[in-house]
Order: structure tokens, then C-alpha cells, then sequence
């Protein structure tokens, strides 16, 4: 029977819990809210209506997705800019499947995963379940020198980069034009594959704002995961990968044996959703506008009412906020005072793969209703 | 990169093409047809018409399955003889998904799984992942002596003994009560596990044939996996693990890393299917029923009209019927033939994980429809 180092995952239910205690406003969840899906339901209310009569709808579908799916997803991706046709796509039963997939594809024991030190938490099993090699970059990759990253690749020799470069979980973090187009550069040069997880992109604030994705710099090196959790529901489980044509066969190989297909009758719920483009495009600028309202609020909040020792980034998108605060600051130890006050976060320390600090923090706004930012953050900062 | 060795499913889905050709009479495929989802339609109809209009429904849900499943589940196999509470029960995104977490949980590096030759092929690549090994047993369990299978298991050392006990794919055969009593007793003497598929357990034709599960003789030592694919539908992806209570957190935490949960919709509507158990079980007697009146016509017409020199085994349920012809008879040449004359079959040799023999071959009739089955029988004694 073979052993986990789970401590990681443990520390991060133990505080997962608190997203949802009564009386407790919460900025814990980085999951989407019951009133992001409401924004999809009558839509999805339509779709099914014509679907769920028909036998051909819970039948066995092809391995690598149904037809009409990969062609939306196709359009959808080509909408931003980058070209992945059909053929390319292959649906997964969300993002961690699409994430573990390419894992076990493409990792042999003793090959190392590059990773930024703070991060999602659920890479960790799929990487040692290959018996393969967590390395991961202790500083905020937009910080370090062009460099110091080509030196980390050649010590590392790293077989996957995984990366969220747009408004990463925990950090809330995007990478820079330059530090994209220098990761392209050197997966081509010392030839390993960026894992580029799309899971926020969708929800950019300003459409201006928003870095074509590394796939662009080096389409034969990059694999894009998506998932339609963030923007539509997430209780569907379908994500997909965008894989270079060489990828595709053996990644398929593994989608058959972790579960044959991913569900046929939510694939065409989801391909139904997505199949009037404008009408999709609509239901995206709707989806931003609710989370981009209540990243205003947070950082109008935190602004007015957080003492100076703290600071934070100002993301461009996405759920989360990073809060660092004076090195004498304990964010678990805060965390007891705000859940016992009625406010709850996430403790920076939850998120870290080597040496978590314990002066940091992660607010998420995804979860917690508009008109309870203030009154939360307030209750924080009043601890404070 | 890992390269797997698949020459096996290439034979298999040079084969599988043929499940629907025009004007082909085909026994190809195992995999339910149609018409059997079509008994289940209408009331997958009123059920999903209460879900879909609530959030909820499309929200996360625990990663080890809803609570309203598991406990159908329970119950359903509580109703045949078999105790397994809830909390034991983890559902999974259908058999295969199963399959692959048990293994991955529990098989190290040339670790060993003991299986019968003639086997599902979607086996081999969840242990290849593993980096265990695949040890097949080449004569059917049922004619081996008692002590000659003993011997076998103390050579080998299995970590799993992979099971199908109830009309096996693809032979259809089931393992009698006196070797299912021998390998619980060898479970527990030699201390592995018995992995017990019952993918077609419910598709008995009277149930005074049908025998207690393993999982009955030896609880601690038996991993139970079921599906809902052959009796409700298969593209809603629902199956579970029944599990002993020191396995169950070390295969969740492999669940989560695998796709963090099964569709909390799909198993809403599997719930709503399963919750009034006096409708379930009449489900269950019309299935059983479109099945076996097929699988009557079948061995009749087998019986009226195949030659001599064939022989075949009378299942006591499910799809498969396996028929060996005399030594000379090369059932991958006569595919050729027959299917130029309108009917098709599985080539015997597809199943066979070592030494194929080219003798045998497989009928089923999962898909063919019941007014078709004469004539198709007909051909291929025909051609005989």
C-alpha cells in the first residue's frame, strides 16, 4: 500500500471547513458561488429540455469527447486568440483530471515537475503517484531574473512547468508578456512541456488587461487546461486538454483507462451552452461583471480600513487576494481570533509545497456575497 | 514519455468498428444497447425535471459521492444479501474509474495482479501504470483443482485477484460457490485482495442461480465494484467501490486526486432513480427480462443450427456467450468472411492477455436486436 505525504492536504481541509459556518463571513472558498450558476441555470434549464428524451444522450460517446463539445471549445479558444483545433481537444471530467492525465502521461519516476512554491494544492498526488519529483520556485516568478529562471531549468531539468499565469490561486498573480514569451523560449530550448492552467483566464476585468496565453510563443511545447467550473458550473465536471498533436494519442490511452469517457449527456448539456457564440459571450461578460463588482468592493475595503503594515496585490482578474503582513504576524493564529469575530480567510501557510510563512493570507471573493465585503473586512481589520 | 504495450486494444478496436455496420448482424459489442436505456428513460425524465431548475444541483459535492447515493447503493446491495454500509461506499465516475483507483491505491512497483487470461482489456494499462505486473491464470477458474490454485497463489503473491464471479466478460461464465468460498479463504490466509467486478451481477435470469458474492465469505479482503451502465444507462458515468472501512480514506484521497469528485448532477439523477426501491426492482426485473429473452433465441438458434464440432456454454445471465470451434477454425479469418456476409462477432483472440488461441470467439446480445438474432446465427452456421 503505498503512503502519501498528506499534511499538505490535511492543513487544507482543516481550514476549508470554515467556508461555510453561520454567522461567519467568509473569504475562504476559492470555489464559485450558488449565484455565479444561477447567471447559467435558464440556459441549462433549456438545453436539457431538449435533451433528456432522447436514449442517444446517456449512450457511450468517443473517449476523447463528442464532436460538438471539442468544436465549441475550439472556438472558444480561438475567440482568445489562440488557435487549438478540435482535433486537439480532448474533454476531461474537469481540470484536476485533465491535470492528472498529463501527469501520468507524461512523467517516469525520478522526472521533476517545476512548480511556483505557493500553490494549488491538488498537483501533489498526481506527481508522486508517478514517483516523480516536486521542485518548486520560492519566489514569484515575475520577480525573478531572466537568469536566475534559465539557471533554475538547466539545475531542475524539469519534464512539466505547470503554471496558472492568469490570476493564479492562491496569489492572485499574473505573469508578465516577457516572462510568458521567456518561458516559451526556454521549453523549447531545453525541450519540456508547460502545463498552462486556464482555470481563472475567463474572468479578466479588462478585456485590454489580458496576456495571450504561453501556447501562443510555443504551441508544440504548451498544453492548455480548461474547465468550465468558473464560468458555468462546476458541478458538471467537464475541463478539457488542449494537447500538441504528437500528445494526443498517448494522452487518450489514459483517458480510457482512468474512465472510458467523460459522462456523454453533460457534454451535451455543455456543448448546448456554448454552441450560440454570441450568446455564450454574453454569459461571460455577465459572470465577470458579478466577480469583478466584488473584487472592487474588496479592495476598496481593504484600502480604507487595513492598517499599514499590510500589503497586497491588485489582481487583474479571478478570485483571490494576497495579503502579506509585518513578519511578527501569524496568520493561523489570526485566523482563531477572525472565525471566533465572525470573519474567516485562508492562511497563507495552506498553500505552500516547502517552507510556508506565516505572515500571509489569501481573501477570496468567491464565494462571499457583495454586500458582506465590508462588514467583513472590517472585522478583520479592527483585529488587526 | 511511457510507452505502453497495446497491441491488445489495437486488436480490440480493429474489431469494435463493426459493432454497427449497415446491413451487418452483429453480436460485436458488449456495451448495453439502446433500447435497453430507453426502459429507463421516462423516469430519468420526472427525475431530472426536479433537479435542474436548483443550483444546488450543479454545485461541488464530497469527493467520496452524495450522501443520497451511497446510501441507494447500500441498499441495493443490502437487497442482495450483501452488508455494506454507506460510509463504505465510494462512487465513482462508472466501473472503469473503479478499477483504476483500487489499483493505483494499492499497487507498488512489481507488485502482482492475478487474473483470468481471457479478460476485459481495459485492465492493463491502470496496472502498467503502477509499474505492477499481470499475472494471468490461462485455464478457467472453475476447472482448476483446489490445491492447484493454492499453489499458483503462493508463487505468485498477488496484491489483487481481479474478478468477474457473475457471467464474466468475455466468457459469461460464473465461478462456482465452492471456489469463491476457496479464494475468500485464500484472501485471508495469503492476504490480498479480491477486486469483485459485478459490472453483470444483476443481470442474473433466475435468481435461484445467483450465488453470494465473495465480498460475503471474506469482508475485509474484497473490494466490491459495480456500475449502474448495464442496468440504467451508461453515459451518465456513475459506479461505486465498495470498500473495507482501512481502505476507504487512502482510495478517496486518490479520487481527489484524479478529478475531485464525481458530477454531483449525474448522481442526483442516479439517486432520484434508485430512491423508491420497489420501482428500482422492477427496473431491474425488466432488464433482466429484454436480456434473457434475447439470450433464449440465441442458444436456440445456437442449438438448432451450429455444427457439430462447436461448442459453447449456457450463461446463467448477462451478455456473452463464448463458443470454441475445432482446432483448425481460425476465428479472426472467418470475421473476414462472415462480415462480408452480414453478420459479426468478437474474434476469441482479443481477450486474451498471453498466448491468444484462435479457436474461440464471443457472441453477445447486448446490442443485436431480438428479431435479428435467427438470421445472424443463421449466417454465420451457414458459413460454418
Amino acid at each position: 500500500m503505498k503512503r502519501r505525504k498528506d499534511y499538505l492536504i490535511n492543513l487544507w481541509e482543516k481550514y476549508t471547513k470554515f467556508s461555510s459556518v453561520p454567522n461567519v463571513i467568509s473569504f475562504v472558498s476559492g470555489r464559485p458561488g450558488c449565484k455565479s450558476f444561477s447567471l447559467a441555470l435558464p440556459k441549462i434549464e433549456k438545453v436539457i429540455e431538449n435533451l433528456y428524451c432522447s436514449p442517444l444522450s446517456f449512450d457511450y460517446s468517443p473517449p476523447e469527447g463528442i464532436k460538438q463539445l471539442r468544436e465549441s471549445i475550439s472556438m472558444k479558444l480561438q475567440n482568445e486568440k489562440l488557435k487549438m483545433p478540435p482535433k486537439n481537444i480532448l474533454v476531461t471530467c474537469g481540470g484536476q483530471q485533465a491535470i492528472d492525465l498529463l501527469f501520468k502521461t507524461l512523467l517516469a519516476a525520478n522526472d521533476s515537475v517545476l512548480l511556483e512554491n505557493r500553490n494549488y494544492i491538488n498537483l501533489e498526488i498526481p506527481i508522486l503517484n508517478c514517483l516523480a519529483k516536486i521542485k518548486t520556485i520560492t519566489r514569484p516568478i515575475n520577480s525573478l531574473k531572466n537568469l536566475s529562471l534559465e539557471n533554475l531549468i538547466k539545475k531542475v531539468k524539469p519534464k512539466i512547468f505547470y503554471l496558472v499565469p492568469d490570476f493564479a490561486n492562491p496569489t492572485g498573480e499574473t505573469i508578465t508578456l516577457e516572462k510568458r514569451q521567456l518561458i516559451a523560449r526556454l521549453a523549447k530550448k531545453y525541450n519540456f512541456f508547460v502545463a498552462e492552467d486556464q482555470a481563472y483566464r475567463d474572468l479578466y476585468y479588462k478585456k485590454f488587461n489580458l496576456l495571450p496565453p504561453i501556447a501562443k510563443f510555443a504551441p508544440r511545447h504548451t498544453v492548455t487546461i480548461g474547465t468550465i467550473s468558473k464560468i458555468i458550473v462546476p458541478g458538471l465536471r467537464i475541463g478539457w486538454l488542449g494537447l500538441p498533436s504528437r500528445l494526443f494519442p498517448i494522452v487518450l490511452e489514459q483517458k480510457k483507462a482512468a474512465d472510458l469517457l467523460t459522462s456523454t449527456f453533460n457534454q451535451l448539456i455543455v456543448a448546448g451552452f456554448m454552441e450560440d457564440k454570441a450568446k455564450f459571450q454574453r454569459h461571460l461578460i455577465k459572470i465577470r461583471f458579478y466577480y469583478q463588482k466584488k473584487m472592487i468592493s474588496l479592495l476598496d475595503c481593504l484600502e480604507k480600513f487595513m492598517p499599514d503594515s499590510f500589503s497586497w496585490n491588485k489582481p487583474a482578474g479571478g478570485f483571490f487576494v494576497w495579503l502579506k503582513g509585518p513578519k511578527s504576524f501569524n496568520s493561523q493564529r489570526f485566523f482563531l481570533k477572525a472565525i471566533k469575530n465572525g470573519a474567516a480567510f485562508m492562511p497563507g501557510s495552506t498553500f505552500y509545497f516547502r517552507n510556508p510563512k506565516k505572515n500571509d493570507f489569501r481573501l477570496s471573493i468567491s464565494s462571499v456575497e457583495n454586500n458582506q465585503i465590508k462588514k467583513g473586512i472590517k472585522k478583520l481589520s479592527k483585529l488587526l
